[in-house]
């Protein structure tokens, strides 16, 4: 890597957390400057605009909170497990980069503007639930779940559910909510079961 | 209602679509100013602060999306009927106030700072919950939900389940996700009946 790539990076982590705490609009030049200690030719110099830098911070964000949450079970093994696993860790770990969680964040964030933001969250989205659409596929095919199960249903329930219920958390200062939707949760996943 | 109630009131109207699309570190004053056709003096002789007309024009928002969501139906008479309305309401009615849900997107933009305005989301939020609690709590006494169902959990799941299909839904430009969490909690419901 080079010095460049190396600043390059440096100002994407420093900036991760402003952006995952202010949102992208309320994060001023003046905020980055200070996370980051540069001025702002500094920073420019890397980034075309705030914006670029905005999704590059949210890339980094999201791998940091998917690297918490993707449990290291095998999920070829015990389909069922992984997914509860999964569900757990949403309850209970704290993402590492502060602000909550980025995926809710960037998407209330980005939702009626901003294109370049709103593609990237959108792909993480995409991404997320298609990873978890692939484990209950392989979990159907192990008979580890029913045959009739829509692998899609599960994973819009699991990710709707446990993001809503952030929300509420976080609102509430309290993991109560969070508790109760991953009990719920793991009684509907013992209901897929053959 | 005096004139300046009435002033006040217009510039709290023109002021939430503004608010719950931007978000509210998002919304310049002239974006304001644009959306009331007054002056700053103009806007902040009825207001303190950006974050007072903020809070004023979330409860505006809120109180419009209500409406929409709370169903017709008499929830004595038939609990799980409205808890069903309620769903469909949420699943299939656009709120009168673009941006999304204002509970969903004011959470996200509040939760790290701006203590007023974090104020009346989480009275929002409790309020919601609590009217949901309390539907629930006179259908166990009337027999429609089992003895058994814990009311706080039935409020939580329809909430965070819904609220966080919104944002999927949004993200995705479809109704798919609501309608699977729809689906879902319908059959949810059905499981809590004697």
């Amino acid at each position: 890597m080079t010095k460049g790539e190396r600043t390059r990076q440096k100002i994407v982590a420093d900036a991760a957390a402003v952006f995952n705490t202010r949102g992208y609009a309320g994060t001023s030049l003046a905020e980055l400057m200070a996370a980051t200690g540069l001025t702002k030719g500094g920073i420019y110099r890397h980034f075309g605009s705030k914006e670029e830098l905005a999704a590059e911070a949210f890339d980094f964000t999201w791998a940091a909170a998917i690297a918490r949450r993707v449990p290291e079970i095998d999920a070829k093994e015990d389909g069922i497990g992984w997914l509860r696993a999964l569900i757990a860790n949403i309850a209970t770990r704290r993402p590492a980069i502060a602000g909550g969680c980025p995926l809710l964040n960037t998407a209330t964030d980005a939702d009626d503007g901003n294109p370049v933001l709103r593609a990237r969250v959108t792909k993480a989205l995409d991404q997320w639930l298609s990873h978890i659409e692939t484990i209950v596929k392989h979990a159907i095919r192990r008979k580890q779940i029913r045959p009739d199960v829509n692998p899609k249903v599960v994973a819009t329930l699991v990710v709707a559910t446990m993001e809503g219920a952030l929300m509420v958390s976080r609102l509430e200062k309290s993991d109560d909510a969070l508790r109760r939707v991953q009990a719920h949760l793991n009684d509907y996943l013992d209901s897929l079961q053959p």
